[in-house]
């Protein structure tokens, strides 16, 4: 998603002491840390991050507009101990040293569907599992509503030797307790099923410390 | 499904010459043998074995009267290579020998969804996967428009260390080719999506012939 580039969001970048900037990234020293890439609005991140007080949240988001959104969010909600980084998905985790994250979550992440060769941009693909795998995180969580994503997930999860659990097919539907949802996901659940996983990598593929 | 016994079933049973009889139960010497589990009245094994007349296609059905008329319908659209065993699956399973089967259908096979203590009765259960797995089958094609079943499954292959590929949630609306529907397929596929799935066993659990 892209938006029109906002003045004020410039300025909220540079002041809000929640958002990491360029030579001086350093996460939470204390663990566990949850990351999400692709936070959006972070009204998810947000949420998680309150109700969870005793988790350290990075959460990654390219767009300036957008972080800058979610940022004030985070100040004005009183989030928890949650932490922003400005850049794409690719940078962001270069920012991330083995071991550091415990649990990833991918909320309704760009389904690169249009055409064929652009699956391998998927965040679920197998080149991305491998590099979750070599950081050592030892689990993600994964929603969508994007059917084709989702199938291709499914199977790439399972070629990379994860072991999917709570997989619901209809999230809306499921008795699945303490969902929350994201900005998109409350705006386009009414048009079709909600799908989301949970994927542990299995224990021979981490030997790092989690 | 149960239906009232009819008599006429019987006489079939006896005398269909493509109905395999206790005492008398020995696969196609042949190879490749692919396997249903539960035909139902049989459209889809016949269709399939019709297909694909260099396949050995056996299969298990427990009710007597829809056998009977899967074998007679068999003779009538002049199936290929195609034999069918009255049984349960737990009893047509015992006249499997390891590195007999080459492929494994199981299709709209009974969800147990009612009491989730019936869960271990399902075709997909762990412990059915570890007898698919001693009997060294090496794949598994599954279909059903039971969506906690589709769950369930999905997690039980990936917790049983199955491969999964060709994974389709909306079947009907997937760009999969050569789908042959059973009765039930469709019967019940206006009501919502048919999910399918293929699951390899890995390398290393079947370590005899295919």
């Amino acid at each position: 998603m892209r938006t029109r580039k906002k003045k004020w969001a410039a300025g909220v970048l540079t002041n809000n002491p929640r958002i990491l900037r360029d030579g001086d990234i350093s996460l939470p020293q204390q663990r566990p840390v949850h990351l999400e890439l692709g936070c959006g609005k972070g009204r998810f991140i947000i949420e998680t991050s309150r109700r969870h007080p005793d988790i350290h949240f990075v959460a990654v988001e390219r767009d300036e507009t957008i972080l800058a959104t979610a940022a004030r969010r985070a100040e004005e909600n009183g989030a928890g101990s949650l932490v922003f980084i400005h850049a794409d998905v690719n940078d962001g985790l270069e920012f991330i040293k083995p071991g550091e994250i415990s649990r990833l979550y991918i909320n309704f992440c760009d389904p690169w569907s249009r055409k064929k060769k652009w699956a391998k941009r998927r965040l679920t693909h197998d080149t991305f599992l491998e590099l979750y795998e070599n950081l050592q995180i030892p689990e993600i969580f994964f929603k969508t509503d994007n059917r084709v994503l989702f199938e291709s997930s499914l199977e790439s999860f399972s070629r990379k030797n994860w072991v999917l659990s709570n997989v619901s097919l209809d999230l809306h539907a499921s008795n699945f307790p303490e969902n929350i949802m994201t900005e998109y996901e409350e705006k386009f659940s009414p048009q079709g099923p909600i799908y989301r996983l949970e994927a542990q990598a299995r224990p021979a593929a981490i030997t790092g410390g989690t």
